[in-house]
């Protein structure tokens, strides 16, 4: 990243700073403090201070969530002042969202100075470290859509299942309009809250649209960590995504197109996702080509060693057909993360050689972690449901 | 509360529960809980066991938040095991949501087994003790409205502000269609999320419009911790009310207005918050009457030794103008907060003597807490914008 495109973002932290009159200092508190919250602190050259009163603790470390997390590899040790404060300085962090917690004596601890986002199993602190190149997921004065919260019954989990749905800005200026419908998935550990909060979606889409580079479409957001059978814990990989396939085929795509003005043919859906929902992405819209004509893989795995006559059950077999079914195949990762996506990356270049249309997305400096995702998904959305 | 409506309602905790064989044991996650945690679990006679890992503690302590918390008055101490996990089970507690902590080594810690609700000014743990009365709060095969994510900037406070508007199930379906309107207000320390978290007001309302007990109405709910100025800490008190008052009159109701299909006069506009929400509703509701004709205190002070000349410059000065202006005016509160408001009551005991129609409703057996205010919405709603 630019130097200079970090330090004219700062004019902004400066001038509202209330330390701007001590400008060796400029920090300021980042929108994922809770209210009033002085601390985790961003400084100028993207460095971050984290303090915890712990006044009875005897060690007390910074852990990031995982080691490509762009705090840094941790643990970082953090040391106690007299009033039983402890604190840390990482190093300059990569711009975008990182979980983290506190380990005191050994116990995994949420700060108290952030709201919380689901990852990792748990509610988990985060911190948004600004981007200079960032504008593209903020709320800008340009009309806004919703994100809407929405229960509907599921026959395969036999439970009432959270989704979150957002609306394009003129969806209900535009009764009798219809929408394509991208359906969107989180990561393992993560839920349907981790777009809207962690990917800032509402944001991306609404100034995506504004600028006209996508078209208005309704996005989709469900809870991939499905359990293995209705009434048991959310279980790993194997029977969690047929489950996953079986709810999104069966229960969520015949209700979002009875509950929302769809345009409900596949030319107007696209299914994508992240990580682990890469995977269920591809998976579900490779054996559903009748459903979805574009699909996103952002750092997933899912895909290697290609094959033309046999992945994915032959669905490649024939390039110009391929391509004239699936209009969109994206692939993408963060450069920082290259070394675990090598054999995507292969498997993409095999694909383009074989015939096969398929697109590759690298985000400069970044890793497996939500700012890889939102340019991913500022990539990705205008790709989809050309006019 | 009756101890065969406990029963019978556990009839349902058997069936689901993998202890079911053991029925000495019968005991429950609920829906507060992280998907698969196992603990915190309510037993069939409503007490509680919770448990933490944390082999380096020294002491450990659960504490629920506030003295009139329905898990009892705590801290209560926990006990370890060889393993590590300390764990102690509560006398029965109150039905309904309670806020609750750990404390390690006399850190507050969170639950890691829960969800987080913003409460407590932070993201806190809590628990949803199950109700035999609760029915009405359950997610239910009734058409369901949406909790819609807006974010709308404000002049008063100069910044983008977060709001949660429930729409009610026929909104989308009846584009020509215009609604009521609710305003509705949480406590000191929670936020715009809290009636959509622990209030679960849009399974309220979709029960109560489902029953025709109640009008189909849009709620609003905004963030009442607002800074005294634009920039500072969210204050206590005084001015933070004030700025929060030409919040909601210049920027939220116009916003409101300007956006959904409402009925936008003071007849179709009501107004009510709960314990600090109580207080700003009628310092809102009674200043503008121009906008409201519907006032509702939950649990609020705010109005203490009731003078009809003087109380809120005059207002009430003129019962029977007073009456007709001010089609509802709403005052509840829990039977066990009842000696924090014998001054409430007494005033609107006063209220009723000198000609002025005002409501008191008491919810049996509980006290400042969410389950009271689920019943008093519930009881407040259906009174709301008679045809």
């Amino acid at each position: 990243m630019s130097l200079l495109l970090v330090l004219s973002m700062l004019g902004c932290l400066m001038a509202s700073s209330p330390l701007s009159a001590q400008p060796t200092l400029v920090s300021q508190p980042v929108w994922t403090n809770l209210p009033g919250a002085e601390y985790p602190r961003v400084h100028s050259d993207l460095r971050v201070t984290f303090r915890l009163q712990a006044p009875n603790a005897q060690k007390v470390e910074l852990v990031p969530g995982g080691n490509d997390n762009g705090l840094g590899a941790g643990p970082f040790e953090m040391t106690k002042d007299e009033k039983g404060f402890w604190t840390v300085t990482t190093p300059s962090a990569v711009p975008g969202f990182h979980y983290y917690w506190f380990s005191v004596d050994g116990l995994a601890v949420n700060d108290p100075n952030t709201y919380t986002f689901f990852g990792w199993n748990k509610e988990c602190s985060g911190i948004d470290i600004p981007d200079p190149q960032g504008d593209f997921y903020q709320v800008k004065d340009v009309p806004h859509g919703d994100l809407r919260s929405r229960w509907y019954y599921s026959k395969t989990t036999q439970s009432w299942r959270h989704i979150i749905v957002y609306t394009p800005p003129d969806y209900d200026a535009n009764p009798k309009g219809r929408y394509p419908v991208l359906y969107l998935q989180h990561g393992s550990g993560e839920s349907e809250r981790s777009w809207a909060e962690q990917g800032r979606v509402n944001f991306i889409l609404d100034n995506l649209i504004a600028a006209k580079k996508a078209r208005p479409m309704i996005v989709v957001l469900e809870n991939g960590m499905v359990a293995s059978k209705p009434g048991a814990a959310p279980g790993a990989g194997g029977r969690r995504n047929e489950a996953f396939a079986e709810v999104v085929i069966h229960d969520l795509i015949p209700y979002i197109d009875a509950n929302f003005r769809t345009l409900p043919d596949r030319m107007n859906r696209a299914i994508a996702g992240l990580s682990m929902g890469a995977g269920q992405a591809l998976q579900i819209g490779l054996s559903n080509l009748d459903k979805f004509a574009y699909i996103g893989a952002f750092s997933g795995g899912g895909i290697r060693n290609f094959d033309l006559t046999t992945s994915y059950n032959g669905v490649f077999r024939d390039p110009a057909a391929f391509n004239k079914r699936v209009r969109v195949l994206w692939f993408g990762a963060g450069s920082a993360e290259a070394a675990r996506m090598t054999a995507v990356k292969e498997s993409v270049e095999a694909m383009n050689k074989a015939g096969i249309k398929a697109v590759w997305f690298e985000s400069p400096g970044t890793s497996h972690e939500w700012q890889t995702w939102r340019r991913s998904l500022n990539d990705f959305a205008p790709r989809l449901f050309p006019r």
